[in-house]
């Protein structure tokens, strides 16, 4: 899926909403659990009630990893059910990973080739070996960590080289590897008051966006500083909408709170006159 | 295993030896490919013929992670086997791994918990929550990224906030989240000339040194340089070992690589009187 494409599907669901597959075991209606694959089952369920409202889906692989053999199975499923039902949407492997060139290569290989993932998210210290491999998938995408949404991001990612703060600098070398078509940024909602000036670095890049819901971020306020012509946001939820509800509902009261995101999304949308 | 007792064990061997189980399935000798777990069954015979010369092992995880499922089991098989049988070797997770806290808990549980690894690679971009899930395990290692070995280094390491670089921060910032029985650090060897210096900001903490061999760095430098005296080293090897022969007698030939280097090992140990 190419930067046109995804535009599109936006502007048809009348959505920039990525839901986050953080599908933590102890947290899933316990019903679930006499099922043979209980993590995949609830994700099923979740994606079937949800898909109408979202242009992605980000499972976070740690929630999957913690569980060895078995977790990685479910992840696969999980993957392999949204390309087949749903090949419109963008999956994105929430992984945060990066190594030396040719150990990223098996990274992107995991991933981009033998999973049907659309998207990786990459932890850019390591530098530009340790991701143009992700890059070399065409119609896949790169997100790279910018801005994260976490306390933890004021101890490196202003680091201040001469007024240049390193998520800046992250921003503007980076977009020397690829384009608008194979790279987007992480920029966390809770730090919507520098959307405007990120813009100014990467005006058409798309950028994902979490920390809105649970971490704290508005949606109004990443969408007023963050929204660019192409829309240029996927602005994520996780425990916001897959954890709603813990009863034999569940399912549905995701729905209902993937629906109410959408109409807030498409609200902004109208007020930008891109629906 | 804390910072004395793997002192101790480096003492006994004379050695600072890590050899990286980056085992490729394309690089392996193919006769093993018969074999229900050619994978672990290439690790099993590289662990018994190297495991008297080194300290330490390290799986890279983008060489499991890239087979799914199948590679996560037998990941999960050598990681078992080095812990039941070489009991006294520190086994690396190789996983450069790093997310918002509540995810960094998960990646911590895989990998310390649901595995018996002694340490784990964690990067630093998203700062202290993303790290110290990783050091709530007695007895168990964050191996920080500071300086690595690859060429994409410059990009990011090297961002200078008046005078401090980016790598010297992590240093100096990440020592106040643990100890030296609980944090090291990743000091590329193809950087020998700037141990020196990092010396001086952590003067007592293990540095875990990549890129001797195949990617050009010097043991003898690196030794020279960042030695302390508690040895405060531990220098990997990956393929100038693992892969240094391809017929029925690799792992032999394994055995005789890695005996060389801690025959080299045991000279600049007795050079600083440490043995």
């Amino acid at each position: 899926m190419n930067h046109s494409e995804l535009f599109e599907n936006i502007v048809r669901k009348r959505s920039y909403l990525c839901v986050g597959l953080d599908s933590e075991i102890e947290k899933i209606p316990s019903f679930l659990l006499k099922e043979s694959d209980p993590v995949f089952e609830f994700n099923r369920r979740i994606i079937d009630s949800t898909h109408k409202y979202a242009v992605a889906y980000k499972p976070n692989i740690a929630f999957y990893e913690c569980h060895g053999a078995t977790g990685w199975s479910s992840l696969e499923a999980t993957v392999k059910y949204i390309h087949r039902n749903y090949p419109d949407i963008l999956i994105i492997a929430d992984a945060k990973r990066g190594d030396i060139g040719n150990t990223s290569k098996m990274y992107a290989k995991a991933f981009l080739e033998k999973m049907p993932f659309d998207a990786i998210t990459v932890a850019p210290y390591m530098g530009e070996d340790s991701i143009t491999p992700f890059l070399s998938y065409e119609g896949k995408w790169v997100v790279l960590l910018a801005l994260t949404s976490n306390k933890g991001s004021d101890d490196f990612q202003y680091h201040n080289d001469g007024g240049v703060r390193l998520f800046e600098h992250v921003l503007t070398v980076s977009q020397k590897w690829g384009n608008i078509d194979n790279i987007m940024y992480v920029v966390g909602a809770t730090r919507a008051e520098n959307l405007k000036d990120i813009r100014k670095l990467v005006p058409d890049h798309f950028l994902l966006i979490p920390g809105v819901g649970a971490q704290g971020g508005s949606l109004r306020d990443v969408s007023e500083y963050g929204m660019n012509s192409k829309c240029g946001l996927l602005v994520n939820s996780s425990r916001g909408i897959i954890f709603a509800d813990s009863t034999a509902d569940f399912a549905k009261v995701a729905g209902q709170k993937a629906l109410e995101m959408q109409l807030e999304m498409e609200k902004y949308l109208s007020e930008k006159n891109l629906v």
